[in-house]
């Protein structure tokens, strides 16, 4: 949640939940003095079986969420989000969701798996997860769109990861997953956004090479920044050492991010994220 | 502060502060469910000029601590820390903990710097800072740790910091200071302990070296961790290349432990240590 | 190749390569004076199709390496060694390095995968490799060892993967692939050798876990270490968390290890490895 | 040294120190394949006192250097570069170079300090280094560099490091120590050249920021880089934080590079350095 700074925001809610019986089992608040705003994410163990969201999230309402004008987001715990996964050719990101997903590490469904192309349709298969093959031309782009939003509607799906997907998303996707369309972008951003960025930096010498994960606005990546992360390279590395290491980096970052969202630790301000603990 | 946890802990203690007219520009806690204990650490903005910290302390310990058992340290932000700076013949850390002092980094006073050798008096000097020299021996070992005692009440020291002093403390001295001392060991702890554990890294092979910032115990090297990095190393380097590295990392996980310490933010608890955000 | 360090070995490799119309296009070396040891690794284009390894070979010892006492091993770049996949019930390594060999990466071919349980039987389907189950108990620990020789002879085993096998391999087993079983340790060895490393780490209190690939040797983690990587922790972490990024460490320093010992860059001595660029 | 890449070079290289009765202590060499170009850089014992260097050298380039057109720059490993360090107002990279001078772990000397403000020469004072102060605006920026360049010729400098010197140099001082001049730029670039490179990477909202040390070229921040660091940020932390943040990393970053440039292992090729191992 998050509101305007003012004082005795922190005593109100914990208070409230305290009388309804819950117990704070976690607590991370964060004020932008510069800006003064105040954002907090509580997690709360209430009473079991007999909770009803709907009536909490009434009371919490009426009572302190008009007073102090919070914009605030009630989860289950229980309730895991439904991701689908957009891809093109590259398949080192796809295998490492599936194999997390898999094994319990990445806490979300997934209901399908998208690409332009047809080539990783066998992974999918592997994994036995309906794969969609959605061609995009010139031609054909509008009506691709169309058929995605219809799929992402039909399977209620609450975020989309672009996982290495080689195309533009349109900003009528971007529109109706505002915050929710999760991209790896295979540079250290804001250097080297756009194409090509592993054949910049080698032509630019950088020892650094980096990848970022941010959510997808219409400006090309320039998105809220969720995680990144870094690896050497030396002169003895060709372009194609810096694509493979990129490769590694692409996969560990691009998790990170999915965990950090299916957790809904990722608030987004302005231009920014906030991440709590 | 931390205490036994229970329901409605968080709520109290906020709702106390903004009783006081005070604001919470912080707040971290932390639940230990195995153990069922409960740490927070809280900074306020009090009424300036006219707060009045002793009668806080009455006020919230009346109130709240006897009622939760709550075990509570008041700082005031204001209030600088006053370090004893203990050294052997190693200017690394000592170099790098002046520089940060003297630039505002690291809020803390040094009332002096104290070896069993005079080496380093010359860089005492530099920064014109008092500098005892107490030698140690075998015979003069008990006298020369009433000297330190001494020395550390007289000037009111606070805590005292291990930059590389290569004596072992005596319980009496750890006693007077519990949680705090803070040392810095040049292994990646529990890995080599004791003395030359470069010597031992390198025979071992290991690839990555390491530094350990803890609180002195009266175990050996033992002592709740604060902080902790590592460098690589490669069959290239040779023991004095683990040595130069290795000052490089004494340094960075000194002062980053120093700096922890200095902003309160180091809880111990066990044989561990709580560090808060 | 490695020999006792003489004057003259560099310009003598390099002359005779030179006569044999070769193209060196890659030379590392290094000497471990305290011990007066030298290595070399050279790689070099040599006259294409009509090269005849045997003949080269015969004439470098004639010519070279009988006079310097080298000991030479000759690789052809194009031959991919054959890799035994061992794994327990932990699927994290096994969809790594599957993933990793089939994209080209891993330059290795995986003739089967033996586990000690049937549960990873779908993965190697899903991959289509052999899988062999062969339990191991007390009292068919011998009879398994025999199977598994059997395997790996059968199927021209170069050399064998611990991808997270939770047994300890026999003493027959490590005669015949001496510094040829690649294992993975999850600590920062030497910390925390043996079972139950996280708990451990957990109950120190350290700042940071680690990772630890290394050659299997008699005595129980305490092989020549290939690879080491770490990652940090907090107060915040349970061992449940430990565990979780724990795998993301196995998996990447594992990887890392393998892609070094197909590209034959890791040369034992002593306990220790000298790990060419 | 460098040329064009050539069947045979290495070879003869090494047997020509062979004949010389040297014994070669380090080779590192590098192709770069797609432009051609060979890059070596040799250690060797020669023989002692009597070694005289103007007669190897003219041997080499009458024998080798002019047949294979060889760039070659020959150095004593006794001779220690002679360093002047440019400051402004910030001390925290000046208090790391001195401490390291002084240590013996940066092999150079250093002539002088200079800097444009009054303000460091405290510092200059305590480690007994004549400190020269040449105020620059618009209108004396033309004598000052005169008065600069004259320093530089009257103490013999061979190269000079901008730690923090917040004063664009001069084409002219540029074109007479090419790649010799060391700068330590306070971010990952090529993201946020120039001005307030904190600031722009706090607005952006990066989860990482950097400190780059590159040779000054014409071009502002664009020229070879021979080092980079990262540290992580996150929402909590202020520009005042990345900035603190920063000064570690720019202390770090600028004295890996010096030391590399102080031990000749950076060649520049092209706009990019081949930093030998």
């Amino acid at each position: 949640m998050y509101c305007a700074d003012q004082k005795g925001i922190i005593a109100t809610v914990t208070n409230f939940i305290h009388q309804q019986q819950g117990n704070i089992t976690y607590i991370d608040q964060y004020v932008d003095r510069p800006n003064g705003a105040f954002f907090m994410r509580v997690a709360c163990d209430l009473n079991g079986d007999k909770f009803d969201l709907d009536k909490f999230k009434k009371g919490f309402n009426e009572k302190i969420g008009n007073r102090f004008s919070l914009h605030c987001d009630f989860y289950l715990k229980s309730q895991k989000p439904k991701m689908a996964v957009f891809v093109s050719k590259y398949d080192h990101c796809l295998y490492d969701i599936l194999a997390k997903q898999q094994s319990g590490e990445l806490a979300a469904e997934i209901p399908f798996i998208l690409s332009n192309h047809p080539d990783l349709e066998i992974i999918a298969k592997r994994f036995e997860i309906p794969f969609y093959h959605i061609p995009v031309t010139k031609e054909t782009k509008a009506a691709a769109e169309e058929k995605q939003l219809e799929l992402l509607k039909k399977h209620g799906v609450d975020f989309i990861v672009l996982a290495r997907y080689m195309q533009i998303v349109s900003p009528k996707l971007i529109d109706h997953y505002t915050n929710k369309i999760v991209n790896i972008h295979h540079s250290f951003l804001p250097a080297f956004p756009g194409a090509k960025p592993y054949h910049s930096a080698y032509d630019r010498g950088v020892k650094i090479i980096g990848a970022t994960s941010h959510y997808v606005t219409a400006e090309l990546d320039a998105g809220p920044i969720i995680e990144q992360d870094i690896s050497r390279v030396t002169h003895l590395n060709s372009i194609a050492d810096f694509i493979e290491k990129g490769r590694d980096l692409e996969r560990i970052v691009l998790l990170r991010a999915l965990k950090l969202h299916v957790l809904r630790k990722v608030m987004v301000y302005g231009n920014k994220t906030v991440v709590f603990s």
